[in-house]
């Protein structure tokens, strides 16, 4: 690939009008996912209650929440047109079959009533949820079972119809809408628990279950989801093990690799391979559901998940610290690890230049004001006192060795609230700033926050704020801002920070993945031998490409 | 796969004397890894001094340890003979080149002077710490670099010259050794570790580094392995990864799927699969080091780990409880998830026959007797006054609802092992009951004991004892003894625990893995396209078969 096929299809995130929101716990209004009419709007509103389609969608961009709800509010929005994808990036067809007459009445006759063709009705599902790419599907298909997907993809694969499995359409990459014309597969009627088992605390459900719904049905039973994300509420199970979801609650749990114990798919072909085990062992030839785990549906389509939940904490804290140096925001990280240990469960980072454009945008207070870096930590545990001790004994030596200079401490829900909020608007606050262009990336802890200084430092007065928040979990947020879109800044940008990131091999994609918008960066991140393992098993798992084509990898050359 | 060819490969674990030892700490006495010859025993002692392979191998059958080390021993032992493979299972070779002088000549300038062709050298390497399965390799290849294995391998690619992969050679399933000539290659001289990163806690290391000495090391920087396992004395860290080695740690730290971040792997036709990262989080692409976690040398060598490790424990605790049925043992695991939360590191069972052999056999005290199923609980955290408090509150509250009848708490090293000795060496009682007929299955955790109690009764009177204990993770250790071997007894067993086991969905191997000896029992614990699948990924990897064949998976029909 040359670099300027790469600059050519080169994500830039910025100049459209993000969806603007206010949501407070379920009550989430009607007005945010715009449309250019208020016709269209309706019918979509109508839809949505059908199809428990959340009209206003929560913050998937901040990638933090609390383990309960956190209100996120903007101000209203306005209408935009998107770009066909195939035009915005020049991508040609591949030579799949179009959907036929026949076809229409093929899939009318296994689930009838299901099938989707009302070119409104399929706008929807046609624009992914940054409004940045849409593709041009004809038909929606809405199973209830892997037997109906299995009959499904059988049909498609003898036809050569290409096809594109869909959850919550919350991911950031563009990988849950069609590129062209490809068949949606929505998982939104699979939304059954299959069973749950309180003293393993393994769940296993149908694809399609929301997230946030899990969580509550399993809060009820005094466990939850070993995952939490901002777009909880409107992602599906099956979305978050198909794109290998990360958010807050990783550090604590670790990731889905170690949580998902089972998967049931359905292949290319239409067989179904039953990898369902509620086992936390199981040791018998090669864990195939890995393959499936953050393949993004190119390489089957998820229709159950088995996952090991936690038990639901009894006790959370949080605090907000202020520290002079990013090399005090890791010794704080390390002296937290083994103060706190086993009740520490979010380390999140931000940087000045953040919390002041949460605090001018959104007129936000920050209580640690005069801080180069600031410092959001969360504990949760089974017992108040002793959490509250470790806390205090935490705080207390962080305050005495001169690691943090200031902080306030929330134990209480209204405060934990707006503490979180301070972290969660940052995204926000950034699209209030003018463009944005914005990165994801995975460095050494170490390196985490040397590229924003690099980025300044090499974009000087180019750029309006150059800022980095994240995760202390190697999870970099990478965000510049300018008045306007700016080639010359785009080209300054990339692939400066792609190949800055591969110096230090880190991820140019930490938990977004790849998707439509990100597949041609993959050198980046990976060796050529394991892109070309990857094509491979792609081809022999998928042999005429059905499956969620244009995403993931590159083309085989 | 008829039923007589199952029963015709099935794996009888009874008859032979295991190795017997005494393990103080580190110091291991020689006369325990015996031979028929006190010459062969000097000869493979001064090879094992050489090599670095202890010659008294510690308990890998128990599948517990402490975090710190627990005392093992046993009696004197005695020789025995060790049938070839092929012979006592009937096996045919595959249509793999033999070894030559020129291919030795060709090794021999490629790393001279760490290739061995002695027999008697290659005796120690050419059979399993079971003693139970022999192959007769005429060369062992001790390479330092994954360049000079990347050689070796795509000098046997062309040859088509088999190669068995080995570790530590602790394996259960006779994976680690050859079943015919293959060459072995040893990762004993790759025993460097690459970087550490004390604020990640993310170690990087080549593969041939022994589980202890990694302990051991982090230890010094205020950090453990996640994972810690019996023969942690003698196994490659290379071998845990590649057998998906599960454990002690397993309950609290998770799975290698999670803790494993990254892996350079050799495949068959030389190339170096570069996956190394270091990094939480990484979603470009497919995940494919997992295809190389627990495949068993299968589908490549792994020739470095990268691995995320815990902070140490400032706090240890055990408590030892007795409870009247297995429905107590589970409301106590339940209990005991919710009062000891994070803290929680180890739940262990077993049953009253299990403690009455210990009894017997060893003289070990029983300090809660009378009760028909025992628990043992470990603690682990970061403050010592805490955690004692939430045990304490968590016995009380167990022994004033009536879920247990009686304990015994210990915080003191001694005691410690002491009450770990009742666990870990029930193995070792069993081998003094007889023929021991022995089952690692997972199960879902509520079933964990109705195998027990089913095969206790079908068996009746024809067996001496059928005892049941393992992991409350769900990993059940179900161990048959009776007087001597019988084919009716056997018959009387299998395939009805298999049976049984799949009825459940559970695993007919929990964490030992399918090796040579139990690959034929796959489809009790996978459906045949997930077999087919694993074939088709063998065959895409290792189009000639020459990675560890005979292993894992059967043949392609």
């Amino acid at each position: 690939m040359t670099v300027s096929s790469l600059v050519q299809l080169r994500l830039v995130w910025c100049c459209w009008t993000l969806p603007r929101w206010q949501m407070n716990g379920h009550k989430r209004p009607l007005a945010v996912w715009t449309s250019a009419t208020v016709q269209w709007t309706l019918k979509q509103k109508k839809l949505a209650e059908l199809y428990r389609i959340p009209m206003s969608r929560p913050s998937i961009l901040s990638g933090t929440s609390l383990l309960g709800k956190r209100a996120l509010s903007t101000t209203s929005s306005s209408p935009k047109e998107v770009m066909l994808t195939s035009e915005q990036y020049g991508v040609k067809r591949l030579p799949f079959s179009h959907v036929s007459d026949s076809d229409i009445a093929f899939f009318e006759h296994l689930i009838p009533g299901r099938v989707i063709t009302d070119p409104d009705e399929l706008r929807l599902f046609n624009v992914d949820w940054l409004q940045s790419v849409r593709g041009c599907s004809k038909m929606l298909l809405r199973p209830r079972t892997a037997a109906e997907i299995s009959e499904i993809l059988r049909y498609c694969n003898k036809r050569k119809l290409a096809v594109n499995p869909q959850g919550g359409n919350t991911g950031l990459v563009g990988g849950s809408v069609p590129v062209f014309d490809e068949i949606i597969i929505s998982t939104a009627l699979m939304n059954q628990v299959i069973s749950f088992n309180s003293v393993s605390g393994i769940l296993v459900c149908q694809a399609g279950c929301i997230l946030e719904n899990l969580n509550q049905y399993l809060e009820e039973l005094d466990f939850i989801m070993p995952l939490d994300l901002g777009a909880k509420g409107s992602c599906h199970i099956g979305g978050n093990v198909a794109t290998n979801a990360g958010g807050l609650r990783l550090l604590r749990y670790g990731s889905l690799r170690g949580t998902v114990l089972g998967l049931e798919v359905v292949l290319a072909d239409g067989s179904i391979l039953n990898c369902l085990a509620s086992l936390r062992k199981d040791n018998t030839g090669y864990d195939l559901k890995q393959l499936f785990i953050g393949s993004e549906g190119t390489l089957g389509i998820i229709t159950a998940v088995s996952i090991l939940c936690p038990r639901k904490p009894k006790s959370v804290n949080l605090v907000f610290l202020g520290c002079q140096s990013f090399s005090q925001v890791l010794g704080t990280f390390t002296t937290c690890k083994g103060m706190l240990g086993e009740i520490l469960s979010a380390y999140e980072f931000m940087d000045d230049k953040c919390m002041k454009l949460v605090e001018n945008h959104l007129k936000l207070s920050n209580p640690v004001t005069g801080n180069p870096f600031y410092i959001l930590i969360e504990t949760s545990g089974s017992n108040t006192v002793h959490d509250e001790e470790k806390l205090n004994n935490f705080l207390e030596h962080v305050m005495a060795s001169g690691l943090v200079t200031d902080g306030t401490v929330a134990t209480e829900d209204k405060k934990i609230k707006m503490l979180w909020s301070l972290r969660e608007r940052i995204t926000e606050a950034l699209t209030h700033d003018g463009c944005v262009y914005k990165y994801d990336l995975s460095l050494p802890v170490e390196r985490l926050y040397d590229l924003v200084i690099d980025t300044r430092a090499r974009l000087g007065k180019t750029a309006k704020n150059v800022v980095g928040y994240g995760h202390l979990d190697g999870n970099l947020h990478l965000n510049i801002t300018a008045e306007s879109y700016s080639h010359s800044l785009l080209d300054a940008i990339e692939p400066f920070v792609y190949e800055w990131t591969a110096q230090y091999n880190g991820s140019i994609s930490a938990e977004h993945g790849l998707g439509f918008k990100k597949k041609h960066y993959i050198q980046y991140s990976k060796p050529q031998e394991a892109v070309l393992l990857m094509q491979q098993v792609k081809a022999m798992l998928d042999p005429k490409g059905i499956l969620n084509p244009y995403k993931t990898l590159p083309a085989s050359s």
